[in-house]
Protein backbone atom coordinates (compact mmCIF):
# COMPACT_ATOMS: atom_id res chain seq x y z
CA UNK A 1 0.00 0.00 0.00
CA UNK A 2 1.16 3.28 -1.03
CA UNK A 3 1.64 6.55 1.35
CA UNK A 4 2.58 9.36 1.71
CA UNK A 5 5.24 11.95 4.06
CA UNK A 6 4.40 15.66 3.77
CA UNK A 7 7.41 16.80 5.54
CA UNK A 8 7.92 20.32 6.80
CA UNK A 9 10.70 22.46 8.83
CA UNK A 10 9.17 23.31 12.00
CA UNK A 11 8.83 26.60 14.14
CA UNK A 12 8.02 27.43 17.81
CA UNK A 13 4.78 28.99 17.01
CA UNK A 14 2.42 26.42 16.96
CA UNK A 15 0.01 28.51 14.32
CA UNK A 16 3.30 28.06 11.97
CA UNK A 17 1.81 24.64 11.23
CA UNK A 18 -1.63 25.42 10.47
CA UNK A 19 -1.47 25.32 6.48
CA UNK A 20 0.19 22.07 7.18
CA UNK A 21 -2.83 20.46 8.28
CA UNK A 22 -5.05 21.70 5.50
CA UNK A 23 -2.47 20.46 3.59
CA UNK A 24 -2.35 16.80 4.68
CA UNK A 25 -6.54 17.78 5.04
CA UNK A 26 -6.71 18.67 1.09
CA UNK A 27 -4.88 15.06 0.58
CA UNK A 28 -7.28 13.40 2.50
CA UNK A 29 -10.00 14.57 0.49
CA UNK A 30 -8.42 14.66 -2.80
CA UNK A 31 -6.16 11.13 -2.35
CA UNK A 32 -8.30 8.96 0.35
CA UNK A 33 -6.98 6.00 -0.58
CA UNK A 34 -3.64 6.70 0.14
CA UNK A 35 -2.76 7.55 3.90
CA UNK A 36 -1.03 11.16 4.39
CA UNK A 37 1.00 11.59 7.56
CA UNK A 38 3.07 14.93 8.25
CA UNK A 39 6.56 15.16 9.77
CA UNK A 40 8.79 17.81 10.59
CA UNK A 41 12.48 18.25 10.62
CA UNK A 42 12.73 20.69 14.12
CA UNK A 43 10.20 22.07 16.55
CA UNK A 44 6.96 20.44 15.95
CA UNK A 45 6.21 16.80 16.32
CA UNK A 46 6.31 14.17 14.38
CA UNK A 47 9.91 13.21 13.39
CA UNK A 48 9.99 11.62 9.93
CA UNK A 49 10.79 8.31 11.77
CA UNK A 50 7.24 8.67 13.91
CA UNK A 51 5.37 9.23 10.96
CA UNK A 52 6.86 6.40 9.00
CA UNK A 53 6.46 4.14 11.94
CA UNK A 54 2.56 5.44 11.56
CA UNK A 55 2.30 4.72 8.28
CA UNK A 56 3.95 0.94 8.53
CA UNK A 57 1.26 0.25 11.34
CA UNK A 58 -1.67 1.26 9.13
CA UNK A 59 -0.07 -1.27 6.33
CA UNK A 60 2.04 1.20 3.94
CA UNK A 61 4.96 -0.24 1.98
CA UNK A 62 5.52 2.12 -0.18
CA UNK A 63 6.34 5.69 1.65
CA UNK A 64 6.64 8.64 -0.52
CA UNK A 65 8.10 11.43 1.46
CA UNK A 66 7.47 15.01 -0.04
CA UNK A 67 9.53 17.76 1.25
CA UNK A 68 7.41 20.98 2.23
CA UNK A 69 10.35 23.31 1.60
CA UNK A 70 10.63 25.93 -1.46
CA UNK A 71 14.32 25.78 -1.64
CA UNK A 72 17.24 22.92 -1.12
CA UNK A 73 19.71 24.20 1.37
CA UNK A 74 21.46 22.58 4.13
CA UNK A 75 18.17 20.74 5.72
CA UNK A 76 17.30 19.28 2.69
CA UNK A 77 21.02 18.16 1.08
CA UNK A 78 22.59 17.53 4.33
CA UNK A 79 19.92 16.84 7.60
CA UNK A 80 16.86 15.49 5.32
CA UNK A 81 19.48 12.59 3.52
CA UNK A 82 20.44 11.25 7.56
CA UNK A 83 17.11 11.10 8.37
CA UNK A 84 15.78 9.25 5.94
CA UNK A 85 18.43 6.63 5.69
CA UNK A 86 18.35 6.22 9.30
CA UNK A 87 14.51 5.00 8.73
CA UNK A 88 15.72 2.78 5.54
CA UNK A 89 17.61 0.71 7.94
CA UNK A 90 15.06 0.26 10.43
CA UNK A 91 12.19 -0.14 8.05
CA UNK A 92 14.03 -1.95 5.67
CA UNK A 93 11.33 -4.10 3.96
CA UNK A 94 9.47 -0.74 3.21
CA UNK A 95 10.02 1.19 -0.20
CA UNK A 96 10.88 4.74 1.06
CA UNK A 97 11.83 7.16 -1.62
CA UNK A 98 11.75 11.21 -1.61
CA UNK A 99 10.62 13.95 -4.45
CA UNK A 100 12.68 17.18 -4.87
CA UNK A 101 11.46 20.27 -2.89
CA UNK A 102 7.92 21.63 -3.82
CA UNK A 103 9.52 24.72 -4.63
CA UNK A 104 11.17 22.99 -7.56
CA UNK A 105 7.39 22.12 -9.28
CA UNK A 106 6.54 24.87 -11.81
CA UNK A 107 3.33 24.32 -11.31
CA UNK A 108 3.48 25.56 -7.56
CA UNK A 109 5.48 28.48 -8.52
CA UNK A 110 2.68 29.42 -11.13
CA UNK A 111 0.08 29.08 -8.12
CA UNK A 112 3.01 31.13 -6.21
CA UNK A 113 2.82 33.84 -9.11
CA UNK A 114 -0.93 33.57 -9.78
CA UNK A 115 -1.59 34.58 -5.78
CA UNK A 116 0.68 37.57 -6.13
CA UNK A 117 -0.96 38.95 -9.03
CA UNK A 118 -4.51 38.72 -7.49
CA UNK A 119 -3.08 41.28 -4.46
CA UNK A 120 -2.03 43.78 -6.92
CA UNK B 1 3.05 52.14 -10.90
CA UNK B 2 2.37 49.21 -9.45
CA UNK B 3 5.25 46.57 -8.47
CA UNK B 4 5.89 43.46 -6.51
CA UNK B 5 8.39 41.93 -3.89
CA UNK B 6 8.44 38.15 -2.73
CA UNK B 7 9.88 37.92 0.33
CA UNK B 8 11.97 34.34 1.38
CA UNK B 9 13.59 33.48 4.78
CA UNK B 10 17.27 32.99 3.40
CA UNK B 11 19.61 30.60 3.98
CA UNK B 12 23.40 30.06 3.59
CA UNK B 13 23.31 27.41 0.69
CA UNK B 14 23.29 30.06 -2.50
CA UNK B 15 21.51 26.71 -4.13
CA UNK B 16 18.25 27.48 -1.46
CA UNK B 17 17.49 30.62 -3.72
CA UNK B 18 17.14 28.37 -7.12
CA UNK B 19 13.56 28.18 -7.06
CA UNK B 20 13.17 32.02 -5.99
CA UNK B 21 15.23 32.83 -8.84
CA UNK B 22 12.87 31.08 -11.16
CA UNK B 23 9.84 32.53 -9.61
CA UNK B 24 11.19 36.28 -10.27
CA UNK B 25 11.45 34.79 -13.71
CA UNK B 26 7.86 33.35 -13.67
CA UNK B 27 6.96 36.63 -12.68
CA UNK B 28 8.51 38.80 -15.12
CA UNK B 29 6.95 36.36 -18.22
CA UNK B 30 3.35 36.68 -16.98
CA UNK B 31 3.46 39.65 -15.08
CA UNK B 32 5.82 42.18 -17.58
CA UNK B 33 4.14 45.10 -16.63
CA UNK B 34 4.64 44.72 -13.32
CA UNK B 35 8.61 45.12 -11.62
CA UNK B 36 9.78 42.20 -9.57
CA UNK B 37 12.07 42.32 -6.93
CA UNK B 38 12.78 39.34 -4.57
CA UNK B 39 14.29 40.37 -0.90
CA UNK B 40 14.61 37.93 1.88
CA UNK B 41 14.72 38.28 5.51
CA UNK B 42 18.12 36.74 6.88
CA UNK B 43 21.35 35.24 5.16
CA UNK B 44 20.76 36.43 1.90
CA UNK B 45 20.16 39.54 -0.34
CA UNK B 46 18.34 42.01 -0.74
CA UNK B 47 16.86 43.08 2.23
CA UNK B 48 12.63 43.97 2.14
CA UNK B 49 14.51 48.34 2.30
CA UNK B 50 16.79 47.19 -0.77
CA UNK B 51 14.12 45.72 -2.72
CA UNK B 52 11.82 49.18 -2.03
CA UNK B 53 14.66 51.26 -2.49
CA UNK B 54 14.93 49.44 -6.30
CA UNK B 55 11.46 49.50 -7.16
CA UNK B 56 10.78 53.12 -5.88
CA UNK B 57 14.03 53.64 -8.22
CA UNK B 58 11.78 52.26 -11.56
CA UNK B 59 9.01 54.85 -10.80
CA UNK B 60 6.87 52.33 -8.39
CA UNK B 61 4.20 54.26 -5.80
CA UNK B 62 2.52 51.08 -5.10
CA UNK B 63 4.19 48.26 -3.58
CA UNK B 64 2.89 44.82 -2.75
CA UNK B 65 5.02 42.30 -0.65
CA UNK B 66 4.16 38.41 -0.60
CA UNK B 67 5.65 36.03 1.69
CA UNK B 68 6.35 33.20 -0.02
CA UNK B 69 6.06 30.99 3.13
CA UNK B 70 4.44 28.64 4.41
CA UNK B 71 3.90 29.05 7.72
CA UNK B 72 3.10 31.81 9.54
CA UNK B 73 5.34 31.91 12.65
CA UNK B 74 7.50 34.39 14.34
CA UNK B 75 9.59 35.24 11.35
CA UNK B 76 6.36 36.96 9.22
CA UNK B 77 4.13 37.56 12.95
CA UNK B 78 7.05 39.64 14.64
CA UNK B 79 9.90 40.18 12.28
CA UNK B 80 8.53 40.58 9.50
CA UNK B 81 5.75 43.88 10.31
CA UNK B 82 8.51 45.81 11.70
CA UNK B 83 10.66 45.44 8.63
CA UNK B 84 7.70 46.59 6.78
CA UNK B 85 6.83 49.38 8.85
CA UNK B 86 10.30 50.87 8.52
CA UNK B 87 9.71 51.19 4.96
CA UNK B 88 6.37 52.66 4.97
CA UNK B 89 8.34 55.35 7.15
CA UNK B 90 11.19 55.70 5.23
CA UNK B 91 9.02 56.10 1.99
CA UNK B 92 5.66 57.44 2.96
CA UNK B 93 4.39 58.91 -0.33
CA UNK B 94 4.74 54.79 -1.75
CA UNK B 95 1.42 52.57 -0.91
CA UNK B 96 3.13 49.54 0.91
CA UNK B 97 0.64 46.56 1.33
CA UNK B 98 1.70 42.72 2.11
CA UNK B 99 -0.82 39.62 1.45
CA UNK B 100 -0.48 36.64 3.94
CA UNK B 101 1.44 33.58 3.42
CA UNK B 102 1.30 32.16 0.19
CA UNK B 103 1.02 29.02 2.40
CA UNK B 104 -2.36 30.28 3.00
CA UNK B 105 -3.44 30.26 -0.97
CA UNK B 106 -5.53 27.16 -1.61
CA UNK B 107 -4.43 26.79 -4.86
CA UNK B 108 -0.79 26.47 -3.70
CA UNK B 109 -1.64 23.85 -1.32
CA UNK B 110 -3.46 21.96 -4.22
CA UNK B 111 -0.62 22.52 -6.52
CA UNK B 112 1.63 20.51 -3.89
CA UNK B 113 -0.86 17.68 -3.58
CA UNK B 114 -0.94 17.22 -7.76
CA UNK B 115 2.78 17.47 -6.92
CA UNK B 116 2.62 14.78 -4.56
CA UNK B 117 0.38 12.68 -5.94
CA UNK B 118 2.22 12.66 -9.34
CA UNK B 119 5.31 11.27 -7.37
CA UNK B 120 3.40 8.02 -5.77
Amino acid sequence: MKAIILFGHGARDSRWREPFDRLADLWRVRQSGVPVELAFLEMMQPTIEDAVASLVSQGATQITVVPVFFGQGGHLRNDFPVLLDACKSKYPAIALSATPAVGEDLAVLQAIVDFGARAL
